[in-house]
């Protein structure tokens, strides 16, 4: 770390090393802190030192299994790269042809920079991309999902496309702004089930960061009833503080009858964050005829459903992928108003050097944790 | 018989009897064919002299368990009414205020009339009703559904709202003329699906009515590739000459890996219309990412569906009932063009009185029925 | 005055008179306080006691020249009716079959009630309901479009089909919930134009009501920055106190430049009520590419339109009337979350009795008035 | 012309020479012949060799004013560049990491290859890309418009990014293929303003090439009534042979009078291709209440508008630039299914020397020239 770049920014000027420290992903449950060099934006481009991370869920699975796609059988294991995906950074290096943002701009990222070339990409429908994981070697498509098939963020420094990126206030900190793709999962679900939903009811079910950031941004959007149901008070009392108005312990009470109930005889949409054997049943009957049901999370196994009832009742539902249709920038939006307090859902925060720490408190939700950040902690000038 | 009224119309009057014959529905499978006064129509609607029928494989499970809404539990069994749903005939009288329709119009039916005053119909989704069923004594909101709710088609007359009804071109016979509700339900399920079909590629699970008449709609609508998937060759021979591309028998050989072949890595829509337990799961498989299933047809029970592959795969469901949208007018207008031959699936033919032989050939496929027409044979002048 | 019926309401009963006071029209601007019978409500409808009714100016037109149909020539001008249409008041009597509604609900209108059978309705599009006016004589087709074809809420009581009704929260005071109604027009615009707008730009141009009322829904809705454009200061300033971040008053400078600069290139939609005769090409060139205006005014004039401008840069243009998509709920729901305060629109109120200088100040905005009220003076127990 | 590189294809190769013979725009008007370099494809990009080339009017204006960017004062005059975009051709080299296309391939185009980065590129509606005609120097953003921005067709050879092209079917004759592009901005009109058309009607004003092919989209698609406008008898009765169920001459009776006779009352959409000056008020007359207007051309002057007619009917208007949603794979899909017969309109063909007077007849409409194409003739194993 000797060498360095300089980059221009207000009085202020960026000293990139040469190297950087990493954590990476050897076999399966394999994480090593490691030293490789820094890496360089191409077009489109920029290098984001990264200041803060969250952990998600889907770390752990990754870290454990692989990503969805290698899951499914259709990558190989990618071994040797950097997970994490829910971080925010300082624009550092913008690659060639860049403007849209500037060296010393802070920034948060969402994960998939879609190819482009693909028919899903040329409707808009970018996290459906059709060469999810083509990005490597001779025949690299484009697409990038950073700490799923290119590497992420439990790391000193990423490339990200500029796709990925949204603008943080001034006045967010930097742990705050790792949860804006959280938030953002929770907007796109409900644009693409709901859209407008001001005036109208939201059951969500799974009181999860999803599940709560969801809570939170229906509130915020002027949904009348917003109900969240799951099994842990203390999560249900967040819920109700990021803007519930009616929450179900499902261990306790009927869920069904009490949504139908609070509705005055069903739901218009419901967001689905639980992966509960029987959601799909259960939210189909929480809704009115006609309602519609958003999959965010989903059960490990097949599950029975109750087909003849989404028919007889013309239910809809959406299976999303995380955070489409640049729905990190209406999540930012929204946070940069003041709609909702995030920083509720923020529990825990450690280095860089102890991401396996993190995990562990992720994993094992440790002392209650929901959302556990690593802050990284930046030498004067770096 | 004896008093009468008449109606003009170009040098015709139709003598309207004080009774007609109808079928009527004791208790379960207790069918009877009794006399009955002819019904007068009210404001927004007319009567139809009733000239032609099919059988849906509905009507074979209502008169055994009751319509869906009573198998739920929602409604009681609903005795002493006339089923049947898929009718056309000729208007012969106007209730106040009709001038849409003109006595002597050949009209076919479809068999929804939301209430009007409901959210869903406010939104113009008419077939997913608030007020399902809502349709007699102190509280009748309005709804109407001939042959499921309120009295049908397997009669001389009945009622229709005018928001039921769709002109029958002049050349079209009357056989024809019954399955435009049929190709309607197609109709409806790709334009809530699918929209802009052209170009695109379209999987038909089971070709049964609905399915035949979807493989039908989606090549007139310029459906690239068009897919029939099914178990008997017979039934797959003739979707090929409604306009399927390829078929594919699922007893010889793997559907999913030849959807996948012939579509160039998956398919854009499906359409299913199997019921058949594993019909969603290989559905999505069969579907490239971000493509999404209308469920037009259900298995009895509830069935596993591995919901992880449709939120991985963003893929959306539509849970569809009848042909909302006013399809039914999209499907006359095609089948006016002479884009498709429905009368192909009009297999059988038989009077009034033979309605219970009509039940069995349908319900019994006897000699491969697909279509089972009623066909009226009205005296001269009525 | 002395026969009265008697409806049960929680330990109150509502006393009905037969006869009522309404001011109706006569020739052109001739309005006059007359006694009339109280009227009847028939199915799907409720009588309503008129307990506060704020001027709009489309009521100065009405009143001037007949409502915009018979503008048209499409319709005599409607003599004898009873004039006024963003009113509020109390549920006191159900017409048959209605139980959507109590008695004692206090309740706030939207204007069109449609026919429910023309294509329009049956598409969920009620406020272009092709039967608009047809609710007189045999041919009564159903729409009704109360202080526009049918009597209105310069009285002490109106009829009203439920679907044109809305819940006003208890905490709302009378005068407060005249507004919905405006406020639904604004919600309606920009739920046509522009569906979910967090983290969006949008423009209002023009600070009348309408315009006021667009800006507090915009920003209630999560728009990023929304900006009010006008000629008098007074008005921008309210408009910021309802959340307009930016204010532009076209006097003074160029707006479109305005625009441009606080939206970093361009806006994405332009919300337009101001009627002036360049607005749409102001709006135009406001807008990025691909940019949506919504016309909720227009001048009295065919004006001069570049048309090459809209086609060069994608634009669609939305032309809205009224407050459709059951908007109303939605307004009346973000105002029950007291996300703005409309009653800051409210500047002067006035009894039944001085209708006409109600008008007045409306029409001359006196003393600035902007919404003028007339409350009603019920005695104990009407 | 000596050295060359080869391709491998089916048992063929294709020699690309090192020059090429391109026609070059200088100063307005200025067109010359000159040898250039084949140019080299990039990531994403094919080189094509141009089979064919028709010339539409906007060629016109471009090699007479310069692009529509240009003459809004946005880019300077293109000097130097090759004009021409509706052509087909034969891949014939790969650029890096192309597999959606193979060396052999026949293909046509489209013009639009959005930047890919900007909000309207990233929502799917990239024909607005943000960054039109930024396509050189360091602040390349990757937008390409061939013909308008960067070098089209008016040559041998072309780079095509893969996101322009699209399959010719085998039967298809090159100068069909070259209309595709033309079809394609129907359906793309057609698909923005009305989705789904079957059973419904289309207005389509003035018979030029994409009024006619209007006509054989929306006729293909199922509407019910095609009516086309214009002034040209012959051009009218060309679109009776693609469909046209009824013509209007303008000149000769009164259009709205005769489409709101053939419609019942109002057609549903117009699709406006005639750029005449009373054309949008015209259409807004000749719609139902609730009807769109696609505004696919324009006077190159403002024109009065009765801006108060669209609001009070509801009415909504899209201006559409090009062939955006991927539309002429819909169109190239409806044209290999012999939907319409699309060569119809083409009537005069010439070689690439004689691009002057290709241009010539195509402006001047010598011997009623409707489409004009350019045909290459390549020598053997080129």
């Amino acid at each position: 770390m000797n060498a360095v770049t300089e980059a221009p920014f207000r009085q202020k000027a960026f000293r990139i090393p040469e190297k950087m420290k990493a954590w990476v992903l050897g076999d399966p449950d394999q994480l090593s802190l490691v030293e490789k060099p820094v890496p360089q934006p191409g077009a489109a481009e920029v290098l984001v030192r990264i200041d803060a991370i969250a952990v998600c869920a889907t770390d752990l699975e990754i870290i454990h299994k692989g990503p969805p796609a290698q899951i499914q059988g259709g990558l190989p294991f990618n071994k040797n790269f950097t997970p994490g995906h829910e971080y925010m950074g300082t624009v550092v290096k913008l690659g060639p042809g860049v403007d849209e943002y500037k060296v010393g701009d802070r920034v948060t990222v969402e994960v998939h920079a879609g190819c482009g070339r693909c028919e899903r990409c040329r409707e808009g429908m970018y996290t459906a991309c059709l060469n999810y994981g083509k990005n490597y070697g001779e025949m690299d498509k484009g697409h990038r999902a950073n700490g799923f098939t290119t590497d992420g963020g439990f790391a000193q420094y990423a490339i990200n496309s500029i796709n990925t990126l949204a603008h943080v206030p001034a006045d967010m900190s930097d742990e705050e702004a790792t949860l804006i793709v959280t938030a953002g999962t929770a907007m796109y679900g409900l644009d693409v089930t709901a859209g407008l939903i001001a005036g109208q009811s939201v059951v969500v079910m799974g009181p999860g960061p999803i599940g709560l950031m969801g809570v939170a941004v229906a509130k915020a959007l002027g949904a009348s009833e917003v109900i969240l149901t799951g099994t842990r008070d203390n999560r249900l009392e967040m819920g109700r503080k990021l803007g519930a108005d009616y929450t179900v312990n499902v261990t306790k009470e009927d869920s069904v009858e009490a949504v139908r109930r609070y509705t005055n005889g069903g739901a218009h949409y419901v967001l689905e964050c639980s992966g509960a054997p029987n959601a799909v049943n259960d939210a189909a009957k929480m809704l009115k005829r006609g309602g519609r049901i958003c999959l965010a999370a989903f059960p490990s196994e097949p599950v029975p459903v109750d087909i003849a009832n989404l028919v007889r009742n013309n239910i809809y539902l959406y299976g999303i992928r995380g955070e489409g249709k640049s729905a990190t920038h209406r999540a930012a939006a929204l946070m940069a108003q003041k709609r909702f307090d995030a920083r509720m859902i923020h529990t825990h925060t450690f280095p860089l050097e102890e991401v396996p720490t993190a995990l562990r408190y992720a994993r094992e939700r440790i002392d209650d944790a929901i959302k556990v950040v690593v802050k990284m902690n930046h030498s004067e000038g770096y």
